[in-house]
């Protein structure tokens, strides 16, 4: 059975292994991979958005762990949650709902059955006491219903919807990467709602900054240090540099306006 | 078999990778988990508490190889520890022994039976051709004792207790971690040598800032951005602060000097 | 079956987990093992000395699969070479030569297979859509050959060889380590050129900075915060400082020109 997990632990700290400890423990035979212990801490959007798009390339029943949790220890409560495809274990603060909904069909459950937690449960490491236990006696064929009772409220994180203004395609940066790629909430097919082509030219403006640039299918169209947008490989429009930063140089970030206008 | 790596490595050169080759290249089906590769450069004292702090929530008869390592190349030993839960192979610094004294009844031995060597020992990666080639035989059965002589005498690393002082409990920073939680040397009991309750208000003093802050049991019991202490996931009182960072607030960081005394 | 992972794609974003979780769709018993995704961005040279370094310590018939890709999606061709050793998978720009090289006897094919990609090949993120999955399926068995036609032409990186002018050896750091050692292009046996013998002391020049240094065997030879010249885990001379950094002494980065002359 294959478990991820997804936090803002850092790499740091020995928060990480405690976890994976913990699991391995309960199912030495399980098989863990990070997506990633960099999420911005408590950023609970940026952990949404790296989990779902992550979690679509698993297998079939990979369970999903999750922890960005500013909420611990308060009235938060842990879940659990079933879909057609995989479960996701963690917080209940919308962390995993984005991944799940994209499934379809879930079925969500809150955590209360003590016999599945570490024998002390700390208020300050859900991750290890609750989240990696549950994970770990799910991947042995513990039923969903058996961790506590099923809920219909479990939180759901409002992302910005793009939309059309005053002849605009208005959207805003959902994440930046590695490599200075502004990602957007903007599909390609918004470019229609403009009667922009696929392959136009278009105005870009993100936060104060315009430029005219091409929508392209390789970085390699354009020159090196230009910039462009592109369907990226989250099937979502990425403002992007051909062996540079965008990021940089439309001084953009998570959460920037970003505008779309025919050139 | 489990195999922990605590190294101050980083993970941006081959060293982390050339030691998981060797292991796997002796034991094929070995399972490595990492505690981290981000102590600081040559911080044994970091290092021993990450380990410490991990290694308990690994199943019995787990491994684990720390390598922070000034010393290499030099007279210090190579020494592999069993104690009642665990095995420890590392430098003979002060890096295994916190840990190793926690699982009780510990057995020290000097490694230096070249068998059991990579061929060729360079004098400044013993990580990659002493220590994992030992890790990886030990994880295959070979007995402790065939790896060279038990010893009396493995360094013990020195960590300042807390103490009474003038009717303040004063103790130290020991680690600052990811979100800036500021753990100290000071068990949540030291709270009793200065009457005050586990749920009281006291005044705490970090360096030079000192702040009267309540003692609970979970972060949201105060305001976001107000500082508290608590006792943290390695059962020792942390200085946090609510969906904000003690380390950046009281300009905190390890070997910080900590006083607490009533309100 | 053991693959490796070298990128730069840094630990923050969706994209390593992405090809892991596409590799073990396909191949569910795969061993993946991190040499590093911390290669600086599109730095095709630091990607090849780093996999080539880690690359020899694996078990034979382990695929290493490198994505530093620049060029993605424009005319560069995804490749597989054979060696006597290893696999090696990712673009046709060098990253792989200087490992395969080493094995010795290399075969290189032009992946064209359509079969073996994954159903969507995006142009922005061959890693995920061509290199993970031509990986999975060498692991299972598939031979070399069903993914394209044999090449003669692959790229090979261009490094610097060191040479002798008036009398002195010249060469250049091919890599800064994360503990400061400046890692030449420069054997120890080049100190025979200038009749040095290996534990003389030499006059080392890096960058503007020249100091006189003794060639040691292990860095406790010279006091903390002494530079030395040593043979490193690489096999080739490092400029390094007890318990300090030479590259912050020297300002010495990748590609400083390094000359050593007699003292």
């Amino acid at each position: 059975m294959l478990v991820t997990l997804t936090t803002d632990f850092g790499l740091a700290d020995p928060y990480v292994a405690e976890m994976k400890a913990v699991m391995l423990s309960i199912n030495p035979s399980l098989q863990i991979v990070d997506i990633t212990h960099q999420i911005k801490r408590f950023d609970v959007r940026m952990g949404a958005f790296v989990l779902a798009s992550a979690a679509k390339y698993f297998p079939p029943r990979t369970i999903h762990v999750g922890v960005v949790d500013p909420g611990v220890g308060a009235s938060r409560r842990p879940i659990l949650i079933e879909t057609m495809r995989s479960f996701y274990v963690g917080p209940d603060n919308g962390l995993l709902t984005l991944a799940a909904r994209r499934d379809g069909s879930m079925i969500s459950y809150h955590i209360t059955n003590r016999g599945y937690m570490l024998p002390r449960v700390s208020r300050t490491f859900h991750g290890r006491d609750i989240f990696a236990p549950v994970a770990a006696h799910l991947s042995k064929g513990t039923p969903p219903s058996e961790f506590g009772a099923e809920i219909a409220d479990a939180v759901t994180p409002t992302f910005v919807e793009p939309r059309l203004v005053e002849g605009k395609v208005v959207g805003e940066v959902i994440h930046a990467d590695n490599f200075g790629n502004l990602i957007t909430n903007i599909p390609l097919s918004a470019l229609g709602w403009i009667g922009a082509k696929t392959n136009a030219r278009v105005r870009l403006k993100v936060g104060e900054i315009s430029r005219t640039v091409a929508v392209t299918q390789a970085y390699a169209e354009v020159q090196p240090n230009e910039a462009l947008l592109i369907e990226g490989s989250a099937e979502l429009l990425e403002i992007s540099m051909n062996q540079g930063s965008a990021a940089r140089s439309f001084k953009g970030k998570t959460g920037s306006r970003v505008e779309i206008s025919r050139a």
